[in-house]
């Protein structure tokens, strides 16, 4: 099924998305701020609109990948009644409080509105391995659904505009926390005798998979408010914990992480859980910014 | 093929160890400092010996897993005769200095040495998915491995006997780094309108298959000391914390980490590295220490 949709924004991303509708066979409209951008597009049947408004109006379905909210609003503000009927799915990534904000805004102007959140770089855009979050009504969602699936596998998180972002910035933070620990542990094995980041690599993706099992085992301890230490205690984390602080040291290698852990870890403790899992540390986490 | 196998230490590890070798069908000597712990690993077929020197003579394979490589001394010193031409194999968290140590201990005592690191919890152990690192030499490891495999997949590092214990600890690093992430991420998404961790989690497991592909684009990155960005600059990724930093003060989640990933990309900047890949802050880890 073919379908017409508009994509605003030709970065990286919007480029990457606007090649993949017209893999998808989807009648693809363009347009970006800075002209010059489409040429690639173009030859594989894009079509370029001069302004916002032209734009808007050739689809139905509005895609809008910009560099900030603010690009957003500039752009669509003074096009706001071209909208009015179309569904306008916003890429862009922001806060919580900016996708609720743009909802409202849409919404007023008679239009309907998903919000996103993209769960991979322009390389992965076309891969249903990868997912594209989406927040907003789920008829919306369901209408635009397959139109969507074009760009990767579209999950639906729920009817606050605010969840893809909010999910995205929480994943992304999984992301960098991940990725910083790899990258402590690369520095770590390769200080003694050299060790290849890429051994260290093959290793650790093994090791993801236990990490994940373990993700598992304590989601519902967050959710029931209960962590029996019945494998791993903090206890005897904290103990491991200062065997990362004196190999990093030895070696020159920070990062800050370690002393994260070693403090989070002494606070569960000493708060009197010293033989609670590791599920226990969410409610540090979660009053450490209430104080 | 069965064989005689000695477990000295019955904490929550031990135990599960000496459970496994049971399982797999070996003979099996255990031993605890405290007594009163071997009554379940009895009944399904243990021998309990009575004392350190008893145990370690009962075979010609010795695992020890205590609490700390200096209880390893303290228990093996009085019976390091007993030791000559068998194997020891250390199970014990600490440190790469301390396996090097134990190796050179042993040896001088004319025992082969294995060094170990446990990469799951007890409850893991026995299940191939989950992964026992060993380093030490390659033929003492080809002529223990079928044993050992009954306690999960042995994963052989290099001859460098303290390469499981830095292995071990990068690997922990991660983990700890991911843990916190996913706690950090799970606060946030939670503090809305009371979104699940289980919920959060399902779309966390699908978004680590992803990192895990990020891992594996830098990992080569890091071992050449080129940082292409061709999918995510520092510039972008700088960005996005910010996002991070707003949405979990706007919620008072605090977990120190959206500081250290601000830090480390803006330091990443200001030495010029913006339009580079998030591989490039392991030069900063690297450099951190030696200031
Ligand atoms: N790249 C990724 O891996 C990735 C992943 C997930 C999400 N995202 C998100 O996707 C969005 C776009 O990222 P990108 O990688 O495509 O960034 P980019 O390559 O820097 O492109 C930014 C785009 O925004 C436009 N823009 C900026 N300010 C504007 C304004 N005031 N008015 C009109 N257009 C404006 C730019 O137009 P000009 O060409 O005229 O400057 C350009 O099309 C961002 O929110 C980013 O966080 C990116
Ligand atoms: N639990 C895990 O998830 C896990 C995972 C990977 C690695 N490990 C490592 O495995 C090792 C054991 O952990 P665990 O969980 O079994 O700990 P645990 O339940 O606390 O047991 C500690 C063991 O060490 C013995 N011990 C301590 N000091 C001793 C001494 N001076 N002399 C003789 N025995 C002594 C204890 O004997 P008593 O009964 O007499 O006190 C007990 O058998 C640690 O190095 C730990 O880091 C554990």
């Amino acid at each position: 099924m073919s379908a017409n949709v508009t994509v605003l924004g030709l970065g990286s991303m919007g480029t990457a998305l606007a090649g993949a509708f017209l893999s998808a066979g989807h009648r693809t409209t363009v347009w970006n701020r800075t002209p010059g951008k489409a040429g690639a597009l173009v030859a594989k049947g894009a079509a370029e609109a001069l302004d916002p408004a032209a734009a808007v109006t050739a689809s139905e379905l509005v895609v809008v990948c910009l560099a900030t909210y603010g690009s957003v609003h500039e752009v669509l503000e003074p096009v706001a009644d071209g909208l009015a009927g179309r569904t306008l799915v916003n890429l862009t990534s922001g806060t919580p409080e900016e996708a609720r904000e743009t909802a409202a805004w849409a919404a007023a102007h008679g239009a309907e509105y998903l919000d996103g959140g993209i769960m991979t770089t322009p390389p992965g855009i076309g891969n249903p391995e990868f997912m594209l979050l989406y927040s907003g009504e789920r008829a919306v969602f369901d209408v635009r659904r397959p139109v969507l699936a074009a760009l990767g596998d579209p999950v639906h998180l729920g009817a606050d505009a605010g969840l893809a972002s909010l999910y995205d910035t929480a994943l992304l933070g999984l992301m960098w926390s991940t990725l910083t620990g790899w990258l402590h542990g690369a520095a770590l094995v390769g200080a003694d005798g050299g060790e290849k980041a890429t051994a260290f690599t093959e290793v650790a993706d093994r090791w993801m998979k236990a990490v994940g099992f373990f993700m598992n085992t304590y989601a519902p301890q967050v959710d029931a408010g209960t962590y029996p230490g019945d494998d791993a205690t903090l206890d005897v984390h904290a103990a491991a914990i200062e065997h990362l602080v004196h190999a990093s040291e030895a070696r020159g290698i920070a990062s800050g992480l370690p002393e994260i852990f070693r403090d989070l870890t002494r606070r569960g403790i000493e708060a009197g859980h010293g033989r609670d899992s590791w599920a226990r540390l969410v409610e540090l986490v979660r009053e450490d910014g209430r104080k």
